[in-house]
């Protein structure tokens, strides 16, 4: 799948007793990458010392590009927040990188965040009433500003972040730094992922639990929708607790953005794409000689629906890892380029073979397209295509970043009119309630399949 | 001189008539980049569109650094606003940059800041106490903080900036950009400057009547001490008016930091400087061969003191001007370098003669002693040194960049003590009654001179 | 396998119908990557102009970082060669970048080169005994002023090249580029490859034939051994033959360097790989309950093995592919997320397995190391090491870059104590005899794993 | 005067005792800038090292840019030669940057060049013949290759520079550095100046005096037209002289290149000037209240007119010190900002006033056009000018960069008619007979002004 994005990941990482976490941090962000490459940042302080300064360094680029071993030297500490962010073109702009440092009536305020506020408007003019002013537009900016308010009149940082965190609509997993505490905030629906881990007195909050393990931290617990935790001194402490909501588990994670090898909410990223492909040749068999997933998004599904047919399991295409960010724009005759630059077709796997292509989602459906048309210039006999997902047709307002209704293949064209147009012998998608089966015994929100939001609708949908 | 540092200089532009007026703003901060090199902006908004917004390119760097061809090209606009600012080691960082342009209650909100605020924890305790949170360390964004404050309970913006001039101890050339107004406002005690021009039926407002010539415009007058005036599609207004204050301009302006060209208060630069040579003389006569001046700061002085004694002025130095920004640490043994890279001597006019060497200041001392060892190594049989300025001994808390008092040689040493220091036949200053004499019928301040602070004293001094 | 790296890959393209071809070299380039990242180039000439300018843009650099939309725009031609070089650390200077942009007694003459020529220092003798300059360290460049040289007493550059090419000794495919012509030249040996394919009536010479798939173009067949081509305005020619020498084509372009889609001298290199796979297992068989690949070294062989074994195949790592250049050194007690970083084990797909694990090849050990470790931690009952080459032993001189002896753990271990130190339960090796086999028909150069140098050996081993 | 270049300066240093003379090289190409902007580089070895390596920084930009705290500390040694090389548009590339280093038959040689050679057709065809191949367009490159075949059959590198001498006809200073030795070559018409000084045991080698100044240095002797002179470790050497012509020294250089300070041949750059100055009061007389200078270039000579006219001089233009290399392109109606950001008439020096304007020649005349509109604005009754050169009519083979015959205003144009246009109340020209009274006892060249050219003529000028 191509066309969608994740859009941020934290980490947030406390070590009481002093050890420098600035390398933990930067191996955070490294196994987070997948879930934001248009900028990054880390901000640290060191509780140890008198004076309680943060320093940050953060801008456009990758993990790999905005962190140098000269930058990570310069930096050091015991407490840090760090932050990815996804790609998009042309708004990305160095002022809306993260985390946010502030000076507040307490000292530093340091925040980074992944998700999407949707009552944005109300906390803006709420604000702006009493004259604020803004930097950036990024919705983490207001948060910022709310629990700089409501410190005010709170007895501590973290009571200041419960009064914020009541007002907030929307999707959220959150990091603060105040001088001495690392706070970590998780939405009560429990729409973004955000979980807790240690490495030995070093305790650690991240986005997905393969950012515990790039430190060889070991996972503790998903933090709980709603709950609010606080990393001190003396350890975790968790007395604030938003109001309960119906669970609404993003279940895009699952399918699509978090990585293969992490674990959400008690389920296993790995089960449930295994099960999606199960699930996918039980409702839509077809008789095949191979079946083989688009790399790396349909993989996973690919083996679960080998698993359940009997049919063998193989890698068709070859993937080039070189191409990053490269400019490609072929002629109009030489459309299919772009795709075969990234994918190129092993022969010898489908030559004279019926295969059975499974993908995570289609979006566009322009790259299925192609690889169709490639497979079956390879020689394949028959392609029948198979969609871990429903046909993605609704916007989301929760952090993640879809092209317009209009681009969506889906919402125009029936699978039968979608498929005519790819090329494919067949092609299915998995149900709603299938996919529910993917998550068993989780609430998920499906709203970009069902257009259901339950955490609230609307406006800006402008970051991460 | 070298070692004090003026701290910025301001320009505003609004062409009711649609007017692209980007390079006029360019031209301006070339003329006035004196005023500082450390960083510089522009922003800039079209008010004839619909959808009002600002533009704004700002980054460390000279003018001609920061703003290429393509930069420039890229913003257009009818309404806008620039900033220099000056040049230290250390603290200079993107975030400190100016114009802020920041959202507020009534759209965009843009200002740029010439001057220093000594009540700062004053200000900032207001706006913490309500919750307020900050970005940078620039008593700018204090500024604009209150303003959009004050703006919530105002008919006016510039009501609203009228309510937090009134609160502003210290030293301040401001312009604002608002989405349809331009306001300038400067300090009652007039300490900064700030000045008027028209090209056509575009207005313009810059810190110096230099940026007015850059750009073809002439010019009207000064903006009054603690006048506020406001720029608008009608035309030039000035309702509000600050609490009248016994007068305090800078006469380091005249003395060093204003282009030679440049017109403040009435009082064109270039006489000043000259009247300073012309008094130097006239208290302080030598008997000598030649006048020179340390180039540029003492050339107008110098051609003052020739005037007035009839000894003939001469240039006596070559300055390479491909020095900029060079890094130069010559070992113990070649310290003299330093100087000798940026002047040279030429021994044809100095030879076998008695030479007056006129300069605006001295500061540390090390440079004038160098110069002194050329001149005699260049053959002069006597170096009279005439400082067009008294000791310098305080600090400023107006917005002038000046050395720790340690590193002030005349707050350690008598006249007497730092000529033989320096190496001089004769060493002489201005006193601070002749200083006063050369900006005739202006009340001048003279704090770096006096200690005496008129409008008040303290605190941060980290801005421009 | 990491530690030995392939050095370089070249493409020429010639249009003489007048097309621009830069897109083309440009995707070849891309689809080359693999096989040098350290610096790339290309030069471009428009045999249709009166004037023959050759344009070359190079630079230290993966291609995507090299080339942006507007250097590409910037270029234009239909007649170009590129080249990419590999990456070694520190003697990566900007100077020793291809392709070679020379002017000599017939105009331009370009030249790019992969591959490692042994007798150099006879080839600069001769040239330095008549006064000869050189800009570089690259044989790349005492290639071409041979053939300058030469030209002065040939009837056309081919028959310069021609005479050049006599007195090379070693490996080496080159594009070279006149006025008006494309020339391709392979060592008598065949060691590295070279095909020629076309794209209507565009002809292309390149490394390997994934790039000929990249631009859309059809593969013709390998340049043989020895053999120079020349495409002209009036198609191909191959007047000159070197004289026939035993074949030696490189291995390890099959084992390792080679893309997985690419076909060289009649061999699929995918075939070739599963085949290893398939003797990996006849040899030393092993009872195991899955087998997975080291990504992407490791897995065609993989599949070979869990073919011809029945055992099922199964993916056990998560790659992140976002690692890049990335600086990770942790400290000596987090020695193994270093590898961490790259790969993590699917725990779902491993515990309570016996894994067959399988990888090209061993250099160091370290990684293999660390990645048995990962798999016992996540559950794996047993591990079973199968590498599908013989132990690497000897340098080559060839154009490949290896560590030193010292560095090589199979020079200092025998199989079964590399196997002590890696924990694994048994590792096996693939003998020569196989290996050749997984080549049939072809005549192979083994010698990394045997010390027999066939096309020579020795000296400076420098370049690509 | 504006649009006319000079094209390069060098400067060699060899300290036999062992000192690090990097940071002298670097202040004398900081004293040397102004002879070229676009380009600079530093070549150095250290003789007391086993192995001979050189190690060079050269790039397009001024010394300021490409030399660094940390590049300068990066490179040491005790024998060096650097280079700073003229600006132009467009055909700068980073290939035809100075000193050359390469490899010969004796290991590296090293070369900057000052000057034109003009049988440069000539020099590249005797080695072509060869089968010779050119890295770049320099003629620096053909005089390195010739020595480097020279050397072949001769006792020692400086034979072999004498050989190659004897063949190059044109202007040039060389300093030349081979393992042991730094040598330097002036051309036997001794057109472009090279001079040699000494620092305790140090030897400096140098196109203006000024830069031995720069380093504390005291000046020897120029090095006479034809002559070679070898430092080593015994001393300095000069062995070979080439056969003597008729001198004809740039007179270029005293008019306008030199550095005020500096001394050529015996003459002082700045009582050149005077004395050019002097002349033209003599020759031209005018009734006028004060003289005045172009910043810089007519400074100098304006004095010498005030002297032996008896009317005061004074300095009637501010300039800019920080225009750089500013872009700025103002529109059809804003033709005069572009001077008037560079410079600024003080109206109180010209008010009413009868002025005499000098500078050092004309170009294209639009520079003084809108000079004397500027004084005229400013309130000067009349405006009288005096250029201490004659017309400039002729291109330069010798190493100086002007503008294409259409563009010279002198070529087209009477003096009368040139007045005319510029708006001037006089205007008048330097005679040539007076302009060798200027540079008394020197033979001159003054083939720009006459059309003569003493050295041969022709050919290739894009280099320095």
């Amino acid at each position: 799948m191509s066309g969608v994005h994740e859009e941020c990941g934290v980490v947030g990482i406390y070590a009481p007793q002093g050890e420098d976490i600035v390398r933990f941090l930067y191996y955070g962000l490294l196994s987070l990458q997948h879930r934001g490459q248009e900028a990054c940042g880390i901000a640290v302080t060191d509780t140890g010392r008198d004076e309680l300064d943060v320093n940050c360094i953060k801008d456009l680029g990758l993990v790999s590009e905005v962190f140098s071993k000269e930058t990570l030297a310069a930096l050091n500490g015991n407490l840090g927040i760090g932050h990815v962010r996804y790609s998009t073109t042309g708004e990305s702009v160095r002022e809306n990188t993260q985390p946010l440092v502030l000076n507040y009536c307490k000292g530093k305020l340091s925040l980074a965040h992944n998700g999407n506020i949707v009552n944005t408007d109300e906390l803006r003019e709420e604000l702006i009433r009493t004259g604020a002013i803004f930097h950036t537009t990024m919705d983490s900016e207001l948060i910022a500003f709310h629990i700089a308010k409501n410190r005010v009149h709170s007895k501590s940082v973290e009571e200041a972040v419960y009064k914020t965190a009541k007002k907030l609509k929307g999707a959220y997993g959150l990091v603060i730094m105040s001088p001495k505490k690392l706070i970590a905030v998780r939405d009560p629906f429990g729409i973004r992922p955000l979980c807790l881990g240690r490495r030995g007195k070093t305790y650690i909050v991240a986005s997905e639990s393969c950012a515990l393990n790039s430190m060889g931290a070991e996972f503790i617990r998903d933090i709980e929708p709603g709950e609010i935790v606080t990393i001190t001194e003396e350890g975790i402490t968790s007395n604030y607790k938003l109001k309960q909501e119906t669970k609404a588990h993003c279940v895009f994670e699952y399918i699509y953005f978090a990585r293969l090898d992490s674990v959400i909410d008690g389920i296993k990223v790995y089960d449930a794409r295994i099960k999606a492909g199960e699930l996918l040749y039980k409702r839509h068999p077809v008789d095949a000689d191979i079946v083989t997933g688009v790399p790396e998004s349909g993989i996973a599904a690919a083996k679960g629906f080998a698993k359940a047919s009997g049919i063998p399991f193989d890698l068709a295409f070859h993937k080039n890892s070189y191409i990053g960010r490269t400019f490609i724009k072929p002629s109009q005759s030489e459309r299919s380029i772009g795709v075969q630059m990234k994918l190129s077709v092993l022969e010898e796997v489908v030559k004279d073979k019926r295969v059975v292509l499974v993908d995570d989602s289609i979006v566009r459906g322009t790259t299925m397209e192609n690889l169709v048309k490639m497979l079956k210039k390879a020689g394949a006999k028959e392609v029948h295509i198979r969609i871990s997902s429903p046909p993605f047709m609704y916007p989301c307002y929760y952090g993640v970043d879809v092209p317009s209704n209009k681009e969506l293949i889906a919402t125009r064209k029936s699978a039968e009119k979608i498929n005519e147009t790819i090329g494919g012998d067949t092609l299915e998608y998995l149900s709603v309630e299938d996919l529910q089966e993917t998550a068993k015994g989780l609430m998920i929100c499906t709203a970009c399949f069902t257009g259901e939001y339950k955490a609230g609708q609307k406006s800006n949908d402008n970051e991460g």
